[in-house]
């Protein structure tokens, strides 16, 4: 185990807290919420604001082209070189989001290293911080931590654009003249050997620390994600000539569908979520029976053969209700995201440092992406979650309790001076 | 019963089966439907064409403020005089709508004005057509004939524009600078005393005499039309990060409310009808759980004292539904349009005249609205119904044998004389 004094092991929480608060006051929006798309003004503020409190803390900046951005420790004759832990998050946040997803993890990340400084420990390993381009995916989801993984094409670069037609490579542009993404977009692999493990603090977004009341989530790993579209396709009639047993009624046979979403997900267990967000009608007239209806599905488990099990359950459900209202239907699924198991090495560094704190502690899968299932391509990662309030997260009502975001922030601190030091993990 | 040798009493089937077909080339679309928007290029195309074959029967034509056209033939010596017989429909029509919805009972009328000519026979009321103007509500439903029971205010017809914004004012003003509305749209009532009867010839545009195999429909009534909202209010939650069994899933509560549609309109019987052509959600993201759903209801009965009851256990339903599901609920109904029933003293005289044609007959009410719902308020109405091919209407796919389409003629004409010629009905 570490080999350093646990006692001054912790960071300075008024010192993060006010980097939260003044970070929030950065693409504030009239209901509370925080709008900081990726490589909008908004997030080059965010950056110049984090920049200069980096230089403030004696801390080194460098982007790639992707514009992501990594904050190393200035070197000195007996400094550790090689592969090195990282820690970090995002500044982007969804329109309208709030303010901790991301922001949080490159804070914390940010006060760890300011804090490694302050103690200077004789650590065996480099800490760096990182903060990922376009987590939320204004142009692609988990896009800047892709990038570390493996080059991006310049085809596949080309394609990207937001929901409204703006461009990436013309946003890059304008950034690479602002100095914010220096290099080639499609020359941002990490060269082998640069990391010796990942660790990532983060809101859960989800309910079950606040609901059981534990301090640290332990995640286990990301789940796997698959989707798609059902279509099921009738025949519009009257709705005031056509006898209701006479009918071809998309909509019905969409709704039937709907219903047995949760049943599907309960039967499957472990954690199974399947949702619908969307759903579109055609003709769309109050007075005609809907010859076409159209859900768009989002579907999750942690466990890659329960998750293409899920699927196969959803696409059989909809064929069975289609047959029995009598109208058509075509299943057209999305490439399935397989889950990512998190690092147990990493795992049982984080548990141990939460019980060096007296908290307690969950281990539970993400239900939601992170730029942590890229990194584990690379290295040994882990993920820390404070809990969220209510569940609530991608909204104004997002928060935590200050108490929840030092502790996580103290385990953080305490998981990577472990990583850093010893030889394990 | 009439006087008449009813031997010579048909219309000229190939005469009327020439004016459906030239009819049927204004407005036609690319996928073989029509549209004829009511005050359209299309429409006043369509009228004029309707006038030029009044006149080539020596009939004549007046139009009111709204564009209402009457025909009569002219009066003679001995021509009677009175409180007259009526016969009509619409030449508008729905967007990419069908060839006989309208324009089968205006042209049907034509043909039994010109055939009244022809035989010369001694009735002792005058039988007249009429084609209201917007009957399919481009700017008002069954504006027209609305006009002929009782004049509109100015601020009403201010009111009144298409979905794309287009003023009626402005439609009648170009109108009535081609000539096509003569007068004010505000006067337009017909003076008490000019209606004996009004007698229509429809598509039926449902699939009951088709499937039964029966000739003619007598129509009862005119179904009572019920409307409305259902709002479902949960939380936006994150698809990937809320377990099944903390969501307040807005649109899951929808969809089993929908589902119940079919039970609670089979459980009110007698013909009931409940749907829901119209869905919205939001927020609207693949992997947001949806917060609101509003779902568009269009319900309808023959009989006032169901319909009413149909309403309160939809509204039962939802509001059952939404406690349930934990979310939020509000039913915003629109008000009840009563149904209107068809004197029983001219469904004998269409019975009488099918039964005289050796033709079977059902009674049957009307689950769309006409333009005779408005008529009866004026005088004892009546309704003929002819079979659509499988119920279908509203769409290219509307159509009926030209056997059916003569059978009905023929029928109209029989009711018009025995109307015009006995002292009852």
């Amino acid at each position: 185990m570490s080999t350093v004094d646990p006692t001054p092991l912790t960071v300075n929480a008024d010192r993060l807290r006010a980097d939260l608060d003044d970070l929030a006051q950065i693409g504030r929006t009239e209901s509370g919420g925080i709008s900081r798309a990726a490589y909008s003004e908004a997030d080059a503020q965010s950056r110049t604001w984090f920049r200069q409190r980096c230089q403030d803390a004696g801390l080194l900046v460098r982007t790639d082209g992707l514009a992501n951005m990594f904050i190393t420790r200035p070197a000195g004759p007996g400094s550790p070189c090689g592969p090195a832990v990282w820690t970090g998050s995002h500044l982007d946040t969804v329109p309208n989001g709030g303010r901790l997803d991301g922001a949080l993890g490159a804070l914390a990340a940010l006060e760890c290293l300011r804090r490694l400084s302050e103690l200077d420990l004789p650590l065996v390993r480099p800490v760096s911080a990182v903060v990922f381009s376009d987590e939320e995916g204004t142009y692609g989801h988990l896009l800047g931590s892709g990038g570390l993984v493996r080059n991006y094409r310049p085809e596949q670069l080309d394609q990207l654009t937001t929901r409204d037609g703006r461009s990436l490579i013309t946003a890059l542009q304008n950034w690479s003249e602002q100095g914010w993404a220096v290099g080639l977009p499609t020359s941002t692999e990490l060269a082998p050997g640069t990391l010796h493990a990942f660790v990532e603090l983060h809101i859960e977004q989800g309910p079950n620390l606040d609901r059981t009341g534990t301090d640290i989530g332990v995640v286990t790993a990301i789940v796997g994600l698959g989707g798609g579209s059902v279509e099921f396709l009738g025949r519009a009639d009257h709705a005031g000539t056509t006898p209701m047993t006479e009918r071809q009624d998309a909509l019905l046979a969409a709704a039937d569908f709907l219903t047995q979403l949760p049943g599907i997900a309960a039967e499957i267990g472990g954690g199974a979520v399947a949702t619908c967000g969307v759903i579109r009608v055609e003709p769309g007239g109050a007075n005609v029976v809907v010859e076409r209806a159209v859900v768009t599905l989002d579907f999750r488990h942690p466990d890659l053969a329960r998750l293409v099990e899920l699927s196969r359950q959803l696409a059989a459900a909809a064929e069975a209700t289609a047959v029995s209202f009598g109208v058509a239907v075509r299943w057209q699924p999305a490439e399935i995201v397989p889950p990512v198991p998190l690092a147990a090495s990493v795992q049982s560094v984080i548990r141990d440092a939460a019980d060096a704190l007296g908290l307690s502690h969950l281990p539970l899968p993400s239900g939601a992406g992170h730029d942590s299932q890229n990194l584990a391509r690379l290295a040994p990662t882990g993920m820390v979650f404070v809990p969220s309030k209510g569940g609530r997260s991608h909204s104004p009502a997002e928060d935590s309790d200050f108490a929840d975001v030092g502790n996580g922030a103290n385990v953080l601190l305490r998981t990577l001076v472990t990583l850093a030091s010893r030889d394990g993990a």
